[in-house]
């Protein structure tokens, strides 16, 4: 076993499946050869499913999904799995409730992330406060979701809770922004006492010189603790003539000061290739959300929207990877300092 | 006497000159015949000093001023006055430590407000976190300014404190923006129980078909207490052929919910129309940065940057001017409603 550890519940069964035979030539992660695992047309009145987040739960894994509807508007809906692969969803958007148990539903919603902390779920999401912004919502049972304020004012996209609070401060991964196609962005990282007040603002990391990621970054997966600092995958984009190309990249923060970066991947990890994720709605995305993972086996099942059209999933070694990051790990002072302003 | 009350401070040296003789077409506001009292080159080394405030203290007034060095870049200068109209400005920018009493300078700091909450006065500005965010220092003795945290990630600009908590929290007034000369802006307000995390935020008021405020508005004076409500001055901006014209509103906040406009005056109260505020480094700006006014007289001296090369006042009755927004009110559901995510 690998002197690296990864520190979560265990999940012994982390959706998987082996890596291919053929030497790969990138970064040690491979695609799962079914992919997409959710097509078109998912739910009744639901053109594309895409974006979306998963847990381990009870004896299978539960999920909040980008549901866009045929009116082109996006809501959350819920789904579950026994294998993590195969999904059946709930045919209604997730009605969120307020603190009083009233209908408070977003205009719209979209690129939810899905995070445990102790013994409650957190979706977090992009929806519309005058603009876009975050909103969020907690749950235990997965029946009966409460809706919490939005941590932050306009513009802001991607946010992504930490598993854990550090140092008794919840952390938030975000990424400011415009309300439009946002031609720039770099991650940043909050903090909260109670979830509800937000401050001590850092700058994490910045797009940088490397053309996959010298557009704009965003948060990804939640991060995934481990012996060398914190796991994330995130997204890099470049602009192109014909577009924006989103591809997944990885690096490692410090555990107590998450927002210095230790090790950041100048390779992407994955970039689109494959028909679905090259042809779509949004041609050439690869949109990382969620991880599962197990500490036992070292597996990673990364889950990923595919083109604002589909749902795939990627697997890699935990210790491959994190190794790969710092074997190709190239930082400037943008990541590695406080970033406080 | 009036029936509005304003609930202040005397303030009986309040800067003054009397009301025009000749009829005043617009507004019940008038210029004081000597602007702007702040000319250009005041201090070596700075060519001019604009969107500034000020404060009553012990026997006079105290204020922190814009001053642009002769290098382009923005900071923040203390300066003393006897009568508020003359002012005597100290030859080096402000010098923010940490809390460990160590020099802790943003690279730049501009538009600064001044507000006294209790026994405390807090300088809020604009300045870089990676983009235009919103900084914040303190001060009991003008002598020592300790630096907070940055309320908000990027970005952002034109925050504004209330003078006293609501509800048990400060509330702060912001405009989010993006990094550059921002063509669209709405004013928030958001809520912090300890001036360090913040949270809450409220959608306040949006521009709107009015020419003078189609493009941005964005917060100005610090709101004043009034038995009618929050007195706010603001400005708010018209995109032009030519570049964009600042003017300067009026509108009145519920008391304990200021996220609701009960009152706005869909007339500028006053527009560019004096060489100084015509003619300068960026013509066609008046920006309305602080008030200093008395509940016994009902007097407002109100002071406002000038094209961004220089500092003016105006005066009005505060009845007068109380009555006119209300006379002139015009809003929609964006200003009476909570502003709720």
């Amino acid at each position: 076993m690998s002197e690296i550890k990864m520190i979560a519940p265990a999940v012994p069964n982390v959706p998987w499946q082996d890596k291919p035979e053929k030497p790969i030539a990138g970064a040690p992660i491979w695609r799962y050869t079914e992919n997409p695992i959710i097509n078109r047309n998912p739910i009744e009145g639901v053109a594309r499913i895409f974006n979306s987040a998963v847990v381990p739960y009870e004896d299978g894994f539960v999920g909040v999904f980008r549901g866009e509807q045929t009116n082109g508007i996006s809501f959350i809906y819920f789904g579950r799995s026994k294998d993590g692969i195969n999904w059946e969803f709930e045919k209604d958007k997730i009605r969120f409730k307020d603190e009083q148990g009233n209908d408070f539903m977003p205009k719209y919603a979209y690129d939810p992330r899905l995070v445990k902390i102790d013994d409650t779920y957190y979706a977090i999401w992009c929806q519309d406060f005058y603009g876009a912004s975050i909103g969020m919502a907690k749950t235990t049972d997965f029946k009966t979701w409460t809706r919490m304020e939005c941590p932050f004012i306009p513009f802001n996209r991607n946010a992504v809770l930490f598993p854990r609070k550090i140092n008794g401060m919840y952390k938030m991964l975000s990424r400011p922004s415009d309300s439009g196609h946002t031609p720039f962005g770099d991650i940043f990282i909050s903090e909260s006492p109670d979830l509800e007040y937000w401050g001590h603002h850092r700058h994490v990391m910045g797009r940088n010189g490397m053309w996959w990621e010298s557009l704009k970054i965003g948060g990804g997966a939640a991060p995934i603790e481990t012996s060398e600092g914190w796991l994330i995958f995130y997204h890099g984009v470049s602009g192109t003539c014909n577009g924006y190309v989103y591809s997944i990249g990885g690096a490692i923060l410090d555990l107590e000061e998450p927002s210095k970066v230790l090790y950041r991947c100048e390779n992407f990890l994955l970039t689109p290739e494959e028909w679905y994720e090259e042809r779509g709605f949004v041609p050439n995305v690869c949109f990382p959300c969620a991880t599962v993972h197990d500490p036992e086996s070292g597996k990673i099942a990364l889950y990923y929207g595919c083109a604002d059209s589909y749902v795939s999933v990627a697997f890699c070694y935990f210790d491959e990877i994190v190794q790969y990051i710092k074997d190709h790990s190239d930082t400037d002072w943008n990541d590695t300092d406080l970033g406080k302003c």
